[in-house]
């Protein structure tokens, strides 16, 4: 008897298989029991009927809790009220353990309590349909990445200094030196864009803010292609091509999951080439229409990103901030020195920043006097510089949040669902 | 005129295209000058013929120095003599920036020195094959995983406690708790692997290990699959498969980086399945065969792991080990509870370990006394327990380090060259 998973049971159908997991559900009518079970791949009916097996067995189905772990024989039916396609006739079952006391029954829990139970949670058809769909993102990107000619380059996490600042850096002793966690792979992505042309580092990023907000964790994702010879329409093209094909594979992929989710589906298929692009002095222009305050030079913040995408049913890509509000190793506009070129796009149905990039300086005196305007300790830069002494070009690139992507694609009002373990200002556990 | 890249060169033979990049080499012949241009993608000759260009041009491409950037137009010519089969007719050439005193000559540097040039190094033609295969072996694991049903499950970096003591641990302050960076993500794939059935972790670990050798990194990439009912010869299989599919794909898509590193591809070529299964006990009797003193009970070190993988060609996988020497969450052999039903594979060549795995101990109550055998703090295991507690059923699963594998696969004496930044004992810049 084929050991199958059932989400190949098609390929079995009125042939005797074998399926290991876990009851996700009972329902019993009369001489019927119906055992919902769930082997990580799908869940199936699997249908034990008093006629067809023996007493044990339905006594032992009829005693089943929910989670405990099985075996189940039978035959593979066609079965079209349900989504799957597929039932299964019991003809064998065997217990492998008992769940006693599940703590997480189908009836509404909050959320700190299921956060605790992160672990069992897990198990529920929603937060694995997201973290497949999560699956399909990540491997979209490496896809996509491939396809064109990029080389994944892993940054390194332990580093010696910090790009933006050390305030939000959790920091460890590094053999008596002192070493902090990776805010961003940028940096060093830009050393491997000169010996490699076109690379990304994904890797996870980390910043210590003490901020609880829905749209931050303290241990985040995060993927920065970096491209030689890329200006800021080069960027803007990237970032848009590269969004867009992640959505097309998780709608060819993932579909079911995000029916799972109840997402709005049409909202996805509606994101399509090409994407609005705005500067930032237009960004500001709408949000000063729409009765926001905001002046030229301001930050724009999670609330002026919904305004500003509920403008459009497409991302958003906004371009050329004030120099002054953006990070130092950016490169400024030709046509107007008090600009930057800088990029964000913002996803739509207010999901906020989902890529921030920019061009980089590649003028050696000019990015020497921006890092000590910053007061920013040189020496740690030594080696950043030397790309602007050796062969320098000029160059652009992004970093986009996966755990932001994720909640956009799969809906999510709160990023903590977006990762298997959310790591958060008061959440460090399991 | 196309703005190409090298790789893509053989498309526009006959046809005008741009090239931007890097000097790599310069050599010159009387009226001739061959410029090596290098841009991540490849290198290609370019040759400026005096008669075919402005004086000017002539001139500046006599004064290009190494790692110049310049951009080349001209046409594509096919070219027999080179590895990549076609060359550039130059016809134009500007110049983006002259580098002066780059610090990497093409003569013979120490390692030292190299290693604190690391940002520079990436563009020798050495490393960047190095980092490409890198990319390749990284993808390869994706695809093998996807094609095959695993779910990537991304595990925390930031972790409250220690699967195996904290002696080795990086430790850092989160939001006044300890916290400490995850040397695996075993546990919360176990736990991934209940809710989804097959899983894989893959991310950065780290050891604060004060040893100095050619095969330890501070700083390591991990791959660590989990499947819930598979057993130790399932375990095996999966091991051996994967590792199959791993070179299989380098050999496809690498084989011309491979041989800029002048690897001996017929050791790649010979590996393929079976692999050799023995046991610890038989480990041990081939090391006591060959003089080494190592008695049953005593620890495979990297000079027995060369010793035995002398004996074969192809990676060796040994199994059951004394579980004295096992970590505690690995199960028992049922037919010797001396044993731990875990699995080792070495590399031939003298590479070392490149996977260690094992069944993990399903049973509440034996790992309830594991743990306290082992004088860890249960409260740190309370919700890994619960994995036993709610339909707990048997499962395997393995790590292989990334480093490991790309050492060996390009053949490499040290570990420290197989990613693009290492972090070492002594060494955490650039």
């Amino acid at each position: 008897m084929a050991k199958v998973y059932i989400k190949d049971i098609g390929k079995y159908l009125g042939q005797d298989v074998s399926l290991s997991g876990w009851l996700y559900n009972k329902s019993s009518k009369g001489k019927l029991i119906f055992l919902q079970l769930r082997d990580g791949s799908g869940v199936i009916q699997c249908v034990v009927f008093k006629g067809d097996v023996s007493d044990e067995i339905f006594k032992l189905a009829d005693s089943l809790t929910q989670e405990s772990s099985i075996t189940v024989g039978g035959i593979v039916k066609e079965d079209k009220r349900s989504k799957l396609g597929y039932e299964i006739g019991v003809k064998n079952l065997s217990l492998i353990q008992l769940a006693k006391d599940y703590p997480i029954s189908p009836k509404e829990h909050g959320t700190a309590f299921l956060m605790e139970n992160r672990h069992l949670w897990l198990r529920s058809s929603r937060q694995a349909a997201i973290l497949k769909i999560r699956d399909e993102i990540i491997f979209a990107i490496r896809q996509y990445f491939r396809d064109n000619g990029f080389i994944l380059v892993d940054s390194p996490i332990l580093t010696p200094a910090a790009s933006e600042g050390t305030s939000t850096l959790f920091e460890t002793d590094y053999f008596d030196q002192r070493a902090y966690l990776s805010q961003s792979g940028q940096l060093y992505g830009e050393a491997a864009a000169m010996a490699l042309g076109k690379i990304y580092c994904f890797g996870p990023t980390f910043r210590a803010e003490k901020s609880k907000t829905r749209r931050h964790l303290t241990e985040f994702w995060m993927v920065e292609p970096e491209v030689a010879f890329n200006d800021i329409d080069d960027n803007m093209d990237l970032a848009e091509d590269f969004i867009c094909y992640i959505i097309e594979q998780v709608l060819k992929n993932r579909r079911a999951e995000l029916e799972v989710l109840e997402r709005d589906i049409s909202k996805l298929e509606n994101i399509k080439k090409p994407f609005p692009r705005i500067s930032y002095t237009q960004a500001i222009e709408i949000l000063n229409k729409k009765g926001n305050p905001t002046k030229w030079g301001g930050d724009i913040g999670g609330d002026e990103e919904t305004l500003i995408s509920e403008n459009f049913e497409r991302p958003v890509m906004i371009h050329r901030y004030p120099a002054a509000i953006k990070a130092f190793y950016m490169k400024r506009d030709p046509q107007d020195a008090k600009l930057a070129l800088a990029l964000d796009v913002i996803g739509p149905e207010g999901y906020g920043e989902i890529i921030g990039g920019s061009v980089r300086e590649e003028d050696y005196e000019t990015l020497l006097s921006r890092i000590k305007e910053s007061k920013l300790p040189i020496e740690a830069f030594d080696w950043y510089l030397d790309l602007r002494k050796y062969g320098t070009v000029p160059h652009a690139g992004f970093g986009m949040g996966i755990e932001r992507m994720v909640a956009w694609i799969c809906g999510l009002h709160h990023v903590r669902e977006t990762i298997a373990f959310p790591r958060m200002m008061d959440k460090i556990r399991p």
